[in-house]
């Protein structure tokens, strides 16, 4: 078993679904993904808080070897996020969004980190991406997350750092944008060719897919019918990607098919309740579950 | 081996799409059917033509055992339909519907059909449909193709029609429509409370859904890089399910998974050429490639 190092962000996060509406819950995107990714390797976490942060609300992560020796403490709130899902799920409206201590974060990852053979650059500015990689020492594997806003403001960096990684993962919608294709197909061999070895598309209710050397995987989404609070689903995927991926210590193709249908059934359970109280609840043997029904869904 | 009975339409298509423009092809929901299902079965077909067609265009499919004695000739011109695709298919536009002979259909089943165990409905009214079904004796696997003008126009009729069938084949849009359910979980398991056994739901680029008391079977759209005219892909895809669990004769939920991938199959080769030009071209065994291609796309 090898470790991961996540680089993004812990918040408070006030969402309004159909369901009901939550306040200053605990969010961010490497919190989603240190919950997913913990139930199969150790985390190591790079973020930054404010005074006003609860630690205590970290223990069930803690409790799970997630280390936050690498988490800064700031002068200032921590960063908080508000937003409203339509009926359908198919949108979502912004309220708020509060940088606070995240507006001037500077990732410092700790000398005992440089050396971590599994790295995910969260969505954060691709600047701070690209200061993070040049701090790293030798990583076997670096995914990367990133957004339809940082494309639009910041093309060149997002193509230098897009350069730089291994994986990377993306929605559709981001994908087609990235490459001005609307096609997915196309799109995926376009952004393949500018240097990712391993690209993971993410659809939503349409599934994953997952393109390298070795081929094409398609993976449907699990089939949610009772979808509370999709806040943090794609940091969740990612982390139970990355966590499978460290656990095996490998990237062949087998381990990275197996590691996209962790990483949907963790997403899939996120998404039964707000913010990360399902997370908090399910174990690996959840995951393993959700894995053998993810083979029932799609044998023939 | 046992054999299918189709009732739908022959026309002639003219096309225009991002790759060019074709008039008067051969086309129709009972063409592009039995071009498929007359790889795994043989195919009855119940339709109408008018004088202007060129019987000749058929002579591939009676080629492969399509039998045309239950298709009426009538006098006044072919059902002719034309149709605009957007540069990127997310949508069509009709530019004209001249349904000539086929808006005085009557579907007579001839008396040596009526016992054929296998029938598909394709896209024909729903009260043409119930006529049918009172025709046949005793089919095992009756399946059905609705569309929104019908859900839209004769709501009861469609109703009507679905609790008598064993099998409705549908797209994503109307599933949503038919229950007023925009989440197609729930959509899928209100269908299926209103008669048949087995439900498929297609969902275009994001591959297909069936349906049945075996629990769900997911399977991804054939990623297709040359898209160039999806008409007819639904026919197709209905032909290839029904010749294969014909072909089959069981109705086993091993059978109907791959029956599920062997429609997938051939919808994917029919959309890379014009009208059925490619549907043409291919044998069992390029289906059976396709499938096999199925299983490295999803494996894990």
């Amino acid at each position: 078993m090898s470790s991961v190092l996540v680089v993004g962000s812990v918040a408070y996060d006030s969402v309004e679904t159909a369901s009901g509406k939550r306040d200053n819950m605990l969010g961010g995107s490497a919190t989603f993904f240190s919950a997913a990714a913990s139930l199969f390797a150790p985390v190591h976490v790079v973020a930054v808080i404010g005074q006003d942060f609860q630690e205590s609300e970290l223990k069930f992560l803690s409790d799970r070897q997630v280390d936050f020796s690498g988490m800064q403490k700031h002068p200032g709130k921590t960063f908080s996020w508000g937003g409203k899902y339509s009926d359908d799920f198919s949108s979502r409206e912004t309220l708020f969004t509060h940088l606070n201590v995240f507006e001037h974060f500077n990732p410092v990852i700790p000398a005992q980190m440089r050396h971590t053979p599994f790295v995910f650059l969260a969505n954060i500015g691709p600047d701070l991406q690209l200061n993070v990689l040049s701090q790293m020492q030798k990583p076997r594997f670096i995914a990367l997350d990133t957004m339809n806003f940082w494309i639009n403001r910041s093309p060149d960096l997002v193509l230098e750092v897009i350069s730089q990684v291994d994986g990377l993962i993306i929605n559709d919608e981001e994908a087609k944008m990235l490459t001005s294709d609307n096609n997915l197909i196309r799109a995926m061999q376009k952004i393949r060719k500018m240097g990712p070895k391993v690209l993971i598309v993410k659809k939503g209710e349409h599934g994953a897919v997952l393109n390298t050397d070795g081929g094409s995987f398609y993976l449907p989404a699990y089939p949610v019918d009772n979808l509370i609070d999709p806040t943090g689903a794609g940091d969740t995927f990612a982390g139970g990607f990355m966590g499978y991926i460290a656990h095996k210590n490998n990237i062949e193709n087998t381990t990275l098919r197996k590691a996209l249908v962790f990483g949907s059934a963790l997403a899939s359970y996120n998404v039964e309740d707000f913010g990360l109280s399902k997370l908090k609840k399910i174990s690996k043997d959840d995951a393993l579950n959700r894995y053998k029904m993810f083979q029932k869904l799609t044998q023939f």
